[in-house]
């Protein structure tokens, strides 16, 4: 018998906003961090499971704190116990009396807890001797039900039409596991579109994409509409007709500006038009919707629980929902996600970038491909450029592909490395820099 | 000239779970607890601002570092500036780039941001002279318009339409302000129906607030049908045919599980079914509503922000809205919270209890009734009899009525005694508590 022995936080943040990575219309200088957290175990083999919450700066710290605060919930637990019942484990957590008000499953203290559930399940998975998609992929339509949350789901889906979709799915299941290994899932790039960058650089960058064989570029859009025609033309000569090109707005408009603003752009041949409007805004992104009229629309990075995942599927407020690993409470709250995007049959296109997210949201995609929505043409995985040096797994994208991740766990190790040089404030970049 | 020098905070618990003061379906054992928050001047007179963020225990601590780091946004204001522009000092903290992140607009941080606002809002009000329903009653309507961020309702409530609504109740705003100093506001009392009292005390409560001049009572319901129906019949008898009897599921239910319970419990003429879902479930709320044709739905407390408020108000999801003072993002999202309502006609019965939240809420519920939906029948604010006495502006509740604030302020200050007390860890109690 084994035990959690500690619950160790690390507050970790890369300098990105010196050169406007990762900058749009909303978040104009973020410096992209991880709010990390190990889960260590008494175990001969050393396994220890990691996660972390991605956040863009200030207050990485009070999200730190937030993971440290779940400790005396976790530490002790029966590691066999826990694995064995990751449900339950989630379950504990979330419905934890005095913490839940603190959201209630959402913000700083519901991401606390996907961070949490998260390393549960990338130390689960390297016990298994499997990347995390597989061992997902590998258990029954039962096991998988009993991963979820049903409360405020069963007016959309009940737990027997979850096992009902999944059970459809399971026949081509290995087929399906063999392609993915084979050729992994199609990426997108938003490499070239960071809003601070000035456009020969996003033409520069956005033929490089194509000739890294990527299908799909985005842009950040919003902060000038003269500005968003002339970015957008440059990227589309740049990458010809046959490429697919989305933008993001990063919540900047309200419902009526998103409609005439998005108007404007159309002769660009767009993709979708991802978060128009705030998260929040269930029946503001369906009007946009409505009235865009064939105009796709993308959302999710920033919707904080199934609950508003599942009245996005309800009210037909989005073409493709974008799920995000580290925003909502875990894997077990994604597989709910997943499933609610299965049974209303809209393709799921995860957000990364950040620090990790491609790493950790490369496994849901490839389990939704294996076991739940099977095959769909539309779904991309979204890739940057940055940050993955500092990964003991990082991604591996090839001609436009990310390739099934092959070692066990869930891509979430940090290397230590990273520890000393951007651990906040006392790495060696901040004790130096200015 | 004076600055802001100091935020400081203190963790604050009152151990409530002892005699499960505040048990319901959800929370069974809540140790009321604020995170408390003081902003400091330099002005001659001493004054400074209170405010703080209500919280039921674990956590609080997280929430009050989540209050100290917005001190560097903070210390070092302009008194004049900041108390001139209330509304540009709120957009400043809601729009920092980097602890947007965190939310955006939900959970610790934006209720971190929430306390803040509030703090200076009794900064404000206290430099003033006056009570904080009378400094917000006597601004001009423009000037209330320009405290509130229109973004991402402007499908809904334009400033124009907020301006004219205003401009429209401007006329009465003197008599009733007079009519409000003379009677007050009518109370409903929630304190006969906490879920873990015997039903003996429900009756015994449930008589006392009759005897004490209020005309409603809410209990507590969810656990289980059986038990709900002898305490609600029992609560009935207690207060007879002419007192309204309102319930409270405390999100226990999924949508077609409140809709079958609340059927079984409408023999007892219920004045509204409170938290009958998750908080997030706009559509949930709408079918529920739908459903009970006719039995009031209301829901509000755990509503984490404006563009929420807005959607309920578009789907019809509630007959009644519930704002509360320390969820959202202080005084400013609730003067928008209370504009939405009175656009959309529906009667705001703000929720209290708590720490202190009866001490904050009468303020928007006076306002409200001076200056934006004016006269209400429907009008209620919920009194809860504990912890009053560590205010050092207490509310003073009448015959069954809120009698109007008359101290310069916004009633948020916590005696000094109560820190040395129940400060935690290190307070008195808890360092003798078992």
């Amino acid at each position: 018998m084994s035990t959690i022995t500690a619950l160790e936080t690390v507050d970790l943040r890369f300098p990105t906003s010196r050169d406007f990575s990762g900058s749009d219309a909303m978040n104009p200088d973020p410096d992209y961090s991880a709010a990390y957290v190990v889960l260590r175990t008494d175990e001969p083999s050393g396994h220890a499971g990691h996660g972390f919450v991605f956040t863009i700066g200030r207050g990485n710290d009070v999200q730190s704190e937030a993971i440290d605060a779940l400790a005396p919930e976790v530490v002790g637990r029966d590691v066999d116990e826990m694995c064995a019942d990751l449900g339950g484990f989630s379950r504990s957590l979330v419905y934890n009396s005095q913490f839940r008000w603190l959201g209630p499953e959402k913000g700083i203290m519901h991401m606390a807890i996907g961070a949490v559930v998260n390393a549960a399940w990338d130390l689960a998975s390297r016990r298994a001797g499997k990347p995390l998609w597989r061992y997902l992929a590998d258990m029954s339509p039962q096991q998988l039900v009993d991963l979820v949350d049903f409360r405020y789901l069963s007016d959309a889906l009940t737990p027997a039409e979850a096992l009902e979709l999944l059970q459809r799915a399971e026949p081509g299941r290995a087929d399906r596991i063999a392609a993915l290994e084979a050729t992994g899932v199609p990426a997108y790039t938003t490499t070239p579109g960071w809003l601070g960058y000035p456009r020969e650089k996003v033409v520069r960058l956005a033929k490089e994409a194509v000739a890294d064989g990527f299908t799909q570029i985005k842009l950040k859009v919003g902060r000038e509409l003269a500005d968003d025609k002339l970015r957008l033309q440059a990227a589309r000569e740049a990458v010809g007709p046959d490429v697919a090109v989305a933008i993001d707005a990063n919540q900047i408009w309200d419902v009526g500006q998103a409609i005439d603003w998005v108007r404007e752009l159309a002769e660009f041949d767009l993709a979708w038009v991802e978060e128009p409007t705030s998260p929040d805004d269930v029946l503001g992104h369906a009007a946009i919707r409505r009235a865009l009229d064939g105009i796709p629309v993308a959302t999710g990075e920033h919707v904080h629980n199934r609950v508003m995942v599942k009245q996005l599927m309800q009210a037909g407020s989005v073409d493709i929902l974008q799920i995000d690993a580290a925003r909502v409470g875990g894997v077990n709250e994604n597989v709910a996600n997943l499933l609610l995007a299965a049974k209303f049959g809209v393709p799921v296109c995860p957000h990364a970038g950040g620090v990790g997210l491609c790493e950790l949201v490369q496994h849901l995609a490839f389990f939704d491909a294996a076991a739940v929505a099977g095959d769909q043409p539309r779904r991309r995985i979204e890739y940057v450029d940055h940050l993955h040096e500092h990964f003991a797994d990082p991604v591996v994208v090839v001609d436009g592909n990310y390739q099934a991740p092959t070692k066990p766990g869930f891509s979430a190790e940090i290397v230590e490395s990273a520890f000393a040089e951007y651990g906040y404030p006392d790495g060696r970049y901040w004790r130096t820099a200015g």
